[in-house]
């Protein structure tokens, strides 16, 4: 298993602060999002059915008619791999690293490269990965590049495989609307953006055929029930999506200014998170953590990522430890 | 996809009987259960984190060190036979069918036999595959039988894979209290007895090794948060157990009951079924699916298969379908 942000609890021990203590930066997770609307009892007590209005209030939100709904999109970044021949993979890279780990895994051959070098060199590759925007340097890649990219993939019956678990705040840029094409497969998360990563859910969206497959090798009653419920009515509530969108895009901001106001700039980022790339990124992760703030540190290159505090408490916590940190290493 | 019970939408539309107005025992989920813990915030809006008392309530429960929580014993039913190599598959048969088609499914050959052929021809298999008890017929085979066939098939790297998905209020015959053994692979379900089918959770109890390969194969987060906030609370409520397990015995003997006083008498059963094999299973099946009762049919053997009602109203309703039947069809 690949080490991951979250994992609050092996913080708690090794700082020896309380969980409760914390605030925990190490995800790219909304901090906040709805009540939660009522979910009904047969959602817990029996197995979910199908045809519940999930499908249908999801391929409205994501405007695509073909659509999988799965337990997180970490359960297609599993499958995924596994329903292709031994293929040549490239990665625009750095990037979240349970893709290139799964499909090395599987036996693939794997290559890391950057937005250029897949412009000039696609064909030598059958599936092409690229998490957009990307995680954890917020690089973008605009729509025509990418469906230029995925035509040329599909002539060969290859795959251009596009992450945009943190798409949500700009679905302008999404490529959802333009599945299903032959050889393009989009993995939302659900989780992110509405503040209930713990419920599992994320979507596929692909051609039927591929997703038929895909359905095929997960199995029946992938989701669970109160999971479905829950995402039906978030789903279909604009309003509130609206609400959270404008609310995360301001804290994003304000994440930035904050950072950039400590003479820290960031490096890049989203809504959900900015970061920082500096040879210091221990020194700082390490300086934050004694005071209980716990942001994702990543050692190769040397970088900080920093998700958005909850609440106001959280944000003069975060600026205080900042002003600290450059206090003490000018 | 196989079909299965559960399907109760389908049915509302084929009969054109309005969901709320069934009576749905197409499923041997129990029907009733517990009021819900409170389940933290945390718990739906973050990663679940490991080590919230999940695994330590579930080793208690089962009387096993060495378990893994999957999301429903489904998710276990198809990973496992991607963790072999192609293998000669013994299927104690009839079974609930999601074994073998996941078997199959992957490459390995399968042979449906009897217990008493798979106690003279054991050393043909690599992979014995048991549904203890047996879900549809109810069949049980002892520990000792099960024990004696793990040992020959270990000898030789092989497994014996016993699903006690309706194991829960015969505790007294599990295997579980025996794991980890080499070659034992014991599948529970949590759903059925606990009556939250909709939370998809399911436990392996199987060695250390082949755990860590399973998890592997499945990928983080695999369980919802709620999930493991709700499981954690109900294995830990061992009179709340011990009322369920007494309320789901009573009520397994009074369908056993109701069924034989209606000239209906049954093949066998567990607290959670009861199976009539009968040649008019399936006029039977269309009878009470006439009036809003929906049972579980096999073709073959010709069978139908009963859940228990969940409450009075249900009892009174079903006896009166039963006793109309049989007037009029004498």
């Amino acid at each position: 298993m690949l080490e991951h942000g979250g994992r609050l609890r092996a913080a708690a021990r090794h700082y020896g602060i309380a969980e409760a203590d914390w605030l925990d930066l190490s995800t790219g997770i909304a901090p906040y999002g709805w009540d939660l609307p009522p979910i009904p009892a047969a959602a817990w007590a029996r197995l979910p059915e199908l045809e519940d209005g999930l499908e249908e209030a999801a391929r409205r939100y994501y405007g695509c008619a073909s659509l999988l709904p799965v337990a997180g999109s970490q359960a297609a970044i599993q499958a995924l791999p596994r329903l292709r021949e031994r293929s040549r993979v490239g990665v625009i890279s750095p990037c979240y690293a349970e893709h290139a780990h799964a499909w090395r895994r599987e036996g693939h051959e794997l290559e890391a490269l950057d937005a250029q070098t897949a412009e000039r060199e696609l064909e030598r590759f059958d599936v092409l990965l690229v998490v957009n925007p990307n995680n954890p340097t917020g690089q973008r890649l605009d729509r025509q590049t990418l469906l230029e990219w995925r035509a040329r993939l599909a002539e060969k019956g290859g795959w251009l495989l596009v992450d945009e678990a943190f798409m949500d705040c700009t679905p302008q840029e999404s490529l959802a609307g333009d599945c299903p094409l032959p050889g393009l497969v989009v993995l939302r998360s659900f989780g992110k953006f509405f503040g209930l990563a713990g419920i599992r859910l994320g979507f596929v969206l692909a051609e039927p055929q591929l997703l038929q497959r895909l359905e095929e090798w997960l199995g029946p009653w992938a989701v669970s029930g109160p999971a479905r419920a829950l995402a039906r009515a978030l789903l279909q509530d604009q309003a509130g999506q609206a609400r959270q969108r404008e609310a995360l895009l301001r804290d994003g901001q304000r994440l930035e200014s904050l950072l950039r106001d400590c003479g820290l700039p960031t490096s890049g980022g989203t809504a959900l998170f900015q970061r920082l790339l500096r040879d210091d990124a221990q020194a700082l992760h390490e300086f934050l953590a004694a005071r209980g703030i716990l942001t994702r540190l990543f050692e190769t290159p040397a970088s900080l990522r920093f998700g958005l505090p909850p609440d106001e408490a959280g944000w003069e916590r975060l600026g205080r430890g900042l002003i600290d940190y450059t206090k003490e290493r000018p």
